[in-house]
């Protein structure tokens, strides 16, 4: 398959070397010309415009910041609209496949006014960071025209270990926000946990394990707790990136009118830790501080 | 080995009956002498005290509702420590187990006082609700001496399948509290992603399948998830229990200076649940009161 890769930054980039590996055809753009320099050397093409990549492409997948980046790549001057009178006339109508983060009433409006233009619209954003973007074990949350769904399934499974269609136009972002939820409000429980048993004189560790058997077992009291422990506050996810992601659950919340009370005791400590300059810390430096705010008997990572 | 019991409510009855079947000798007492009925047709033998209870016997094992009841037991009229002039002279120093939930200063008081009489005292609370206790396969977490834990381990054993002894007197209850925090914590993330995605028009129950391939999954998003789909709301677990055992974190975290932010914000929604006339729901109700709280689009468990 043809395919038009827009972004290439720590996600974009080893997502579209995956789509090579996978045998697609790849003519890249990115706004700064040096991101496009890697995957030139291995095969792609390079585009000046968002329009020029779509020009010819069956696909155009986009992988960019938030939504503003996504509404200017698809609909801006020189964006993915302008390729339409450009292209060959007995063409396929062409599928764009947005796969950063963003919210889910912007995915919605962007899909329709596309596909006033004749482009179907997915959003299709994914959990498993860096990590998975360079093994290709991405988790896809699609929304989405089943049939465009199908058309961009074969670059989608380059991607992705998991690619999942939930629903209509937004029900991809959607997903993405209520795994944003429990992983931001589960990081912070876990580190509120883990600094509750050690302000109160016990090994956080030996508590971790014993939790880990019963009800209270979850990914991030395995992955992210074990983390806690060992102090590695390296990222991983950066906390900035989880505030930018419960900002997308409260304003989509403020919305519709839907009481999220944890997703907004959690956003305010993301706020506050962005705000001490952590914010390139990964997402489980809340531990620090709830540290910095308790009086401690002992630290989480303490020997018993 | 000898054992007093005390406390024959929802989860002591089929612990004392694991006892029994472990082969252990039962003397049992119970504040509603028909409590003890079906413990007496099996083979245990009643008496009329905590007292006279504790006179011939090598362990005492509590599982009662909270601290006040563990202290008039152990410490009030005819409680264990008025066993103690009536025990034979040779008899080892008897051991106090209590399984009850209570706050860790509570129970490292009540180990003080027991321990100036002479009497190892271990907190002793476990996780995995009726099911458990009648399986004989509780997560039994341990504070206090570690010789005491030894001599306790052969009746532990017939209760549990994950008896871990975490340290010092009070780590039990600060480990069970650790817990009370992930799950209630855990039950109300859960809740609130679920509602999102139901408001947001999108079937929870394909974003729950979609969670649980990545770093949200959990056996909260997994069982009682399920559970809010089916809105199966019987308990399982009582909210009543789990706001009581919220109001320990909250009053440890008072008492030492702790910040909590997720276990206040989520001990509010479990005060109103009670409060509302539902304490005698699964926790799982939270859902209920977060939809009357929400413009809802959808509700969880509606099909796709």
């Amino acid at each position: 398959m043809k395919i038009a890769f827009i972004g290439l930054g720590i996600m974009g980039r080893p997502m579209a070397l995956n789509l090579l590996r996978g045998g697609h055809e790849l003519i890249v753009w990115a706004r700064r010309a040096e991101s496009m320099r890697p995957l030139l050397d291995v095969g792609a093409q390079a585009a000046d415009s968002p329009a020029a990549a779509a020009t010819d492409a069956d696909l155009v997948i986009s992988m960019v910041a938030d939504a503003p980046d996504v509404e200017e790549v698809m609909l801006g001057a020189k964006g993915v609209v302008d390729a339409l009178p450009l292209r060959d006339a007995d063409a396929a109508p062409l599928v764009a496949v947005d796969m950063s983060t963003i919210a889910p009433a912007a995915a919605r409006s962007i899909a329709a006014r596309l596909g006033e233009r004749g482009i179907a619209f997915l959003d299709a954003p994914v959990s498993g960071g860096e990590v998975g973007a360079i093994a290709g074990s991405l988790s896809i949350m699609v929304g989405g025209d089943v049939a465009a769904f199908a058309r961009a399934q074969p670059a989608l499974a380059c991607l992705g270990s998991r690619v999942l269609h939930i629903g209509a136009s937004g029900a991809g972002q959607v997903t993405k926000a209520a795994n944003q939820i429990l992983t931001g409000v589960g990081v912070l429980a876990v580190a509120e946990a883990l600094n509750f048993a050690a302000c109160s004189g016990v090994d956080a560790g030996r508590v971790r394990e014993a939790l880990l058997g019963g009800f209270a077992a979850s990914r991030i009291l395995e992955n992210h707790g074990q983390r806690m422990l060992e102090r590695k506050f390296a990222p991983g996810f950066k906390a900035w990136m989880h505030q930018k992601d419960l900002n997308i659950v409260l304003q989509s919340a403020h919305q519709l009118g839907v009481y999220t009370p944890l997703s907004a005791a959690t956003a305010q400590l993301f706020n506050a830790l962005v705000g001490n300059g952590q914010g390139d810390d990964d997402s489980i430096a809340v531990l620090k501080l709830l540290e910095s705010l308790s009086g401690a008997a002992g630290a989480v990572g303490d020997a018993a």
